[in-house]
């Protein structure tokens, strides 16, 4: 029996997105596809920058619609890609004639629907570009970065490529940024306990108690050990290894560090490991220009964390401090 | 075995509350009392508005220090009560001559705490003024109002009354707002999951799967009704009803809905409910003014949700617009 507040397990998209439609009408807006959000304020005569993913991560994807972020995203199932019309139709909302960056993570389905999203649209007279992102460290080594996966880090790369977008950079400028932007940066994560996903009623993996999954994918893949679990200082200890050493980051990098729960996990636990996680860059002489915390890129109600380190440059700096606001994502000017 | 991310399970405030400092010196700043934190853009010359209590509520309470909302906070263990010297020191933190409104919930330890923080505080020539919240129904019958439980409500009468201190109310005309802000505002939470103290190791109270607590208490406290879990829309049903018989709404209200998560509810289910309880609402005639679904005000990492509607008229409607930021809470002007 899964102990969850929904209504039909098939029907989880659709019912949430009623709620966050109406709930949300300053940031977001429903378009003739039922399976695309487009930002409630777009800024005209701009390139648009768009997304899409499974569901089951929010506030990711549709919670980064906002000013200075993103202008569109396609719903997917849960954990589960948009189709290729819905990436299509995000294109046409966010378009303004200046073109499309969308903007996206390494995933199977979504490298197969973007790319005929990408043809569809070239007929159709509107230019895609595209950068998918890859900052997830545990999912390849360093030889195949092309094979790494897609989390947390994107959030980044959207705030970056949203903020060059609104400022008025053209198309090859927010893409020349995202792609930068996503080469800076570096993640991993840590699973704690497994998450169901409604439609399929069980977990379709298991972390046995007093254990940790190090490297641990958005959707439960593998990660590169099953250890231990060990205490917050030790996983801050793995977890900031495991960015810093594959970038490299180096002493006096400035960098933006964003820890994320994966749904289950308290508050406090999240600035437990931040705290951690800052006192050995600090050491390290890596020094923080902004952080966040909070519940930013889920995968429903797994327990564990992500973190995210971006090198931020002069170019980085501010494209990350523009002010934005969003579902998911709050920042004063 | 806890599968957690912390250090000493006896730590986590302390632990927890470095990583909140660290991460937000634009809201927050630590005291000489170490479970004290105070505004960090506090305005002079106003009245101050505290609250305090457990931790394990994240982001309440010292995620709603903030313009428009709290000058300081007192925070306590998990689950337990500040101690009377961090009241006293919260008052004295937010005090600059005009008084301090202290507004919390309505539990043995608070009321104990608080009542001898009182005293002292007068001893030392500081004015403090109470208002109780109790807005939860469940906890007690309607003739027994004053022993009902303060839950999630709280959100909403900081609101109010940080409002009206910063627009510069004097303290008996912030206190009344606060008062006529929880005598506006119902609440009732479900369970679904129970939770651990990290210093207990073990759950204090056990909800079967197939089974969810109507009423529960934010500590785990027993509700009016164990009964099989049901759909979303029949939970928004039972929920809504409670509120809006209490109090009791009517046709032509205008409300303020605040739907939180327990902890560990993912986002898309807290917004499944809000769409079945604004349907239910909007079906009766009551509008919503504005509406805040996440995370508010949680119980560690406990499974279910609370709802919240508070009554808006004139006087509260400009107080609860007010554009207020903190840790826990986002709204733009």
């Amino acid at each position: 029996m899964m102990q969850r507040i929904i209504n039909d397990p098939d029907q989880v998209v659709e019912d949430s997105l009623k709620g966050y439609l109406s709930a949300y009408p300053q940031y977001i807006t429903a378009t003739d596809n039922p399976r695309v959000v487009k930002n409630s304020q777009l800024t005209p005569g701009k390139v648009g920058v768009i997304t899409g993913g499974g569901s089951g991560h929010e506030p990711a994807f549709l919670g980064y619609v906002g000013r200075n972020l993103l202008d569109a995203v396609a719903v997917g199932e849960i954990f589960s890609s948009p189709t290729a019309i819905s990436f299509l139709d995000a294109a046409k909302a966010a378009d303004s004639g200046k073109g499309v960056a969308c903007l996206y993570g390494n995933y199977a389905g979504d490298n197969m629907n973007v790319k005929m999203a990408c043809k569809m649209a070239e007929k159709q007279g509107i230019t895609i570009k595209t950068v998918i992102a890859n900052d997830d460290v545990p999912s390849a080594p360093p030889t195949d970065l092309e094979k790494r996966r897609g989390v947390a880090g994107e959030i980044l790369m959207w705030k970056v490529a949203g903020a060059a977008a609104e400022r008025g950079d053209d198309l090859d400028s927010v893409i020349e940024l995202a792609q930068h932007a996503i080469d800076s940066t570096r993640s991993i994560g840590i699973g704690l306990s497994p998450c169901v996903i409604p439609a399929v009623g069980k977990p379709n993996f298991h972390i046995e108690p007093g254990k940790m999954e190090v490297g641990i994918g958005h959707h439960g893949e593998p990660g590169i050990d099953v250890s231990d679990l060990v205490p917050a200082v030790q996983m801050a200890k793995i977890m900031t290894d495991a960015v810093v050493n594959d970038l490299p980051f180096s002493s006096g990098d400035d960098v933006v560090v964003l820890i994320s729960g994966l749904g289950a996990t308290p508050n406090n636990e999240l600035h437990i490991l931040y705290y951690e996680v800052a006192t050995l860059l600090e050491e390290q002489g890596i020094r923080i220009h902004r952080q966040y915390v909070g519940n930013y890129f889920t995968s429903l109600e797994m327990h564990g964390a992500t973190l995210t380190v971006m090198k931020a440059d002069e170019r980085l700096k501010p494209l990350i401090d523009a002010p934005a606001h969003s579902i998911g994502f709050h920042q004063e000017g």
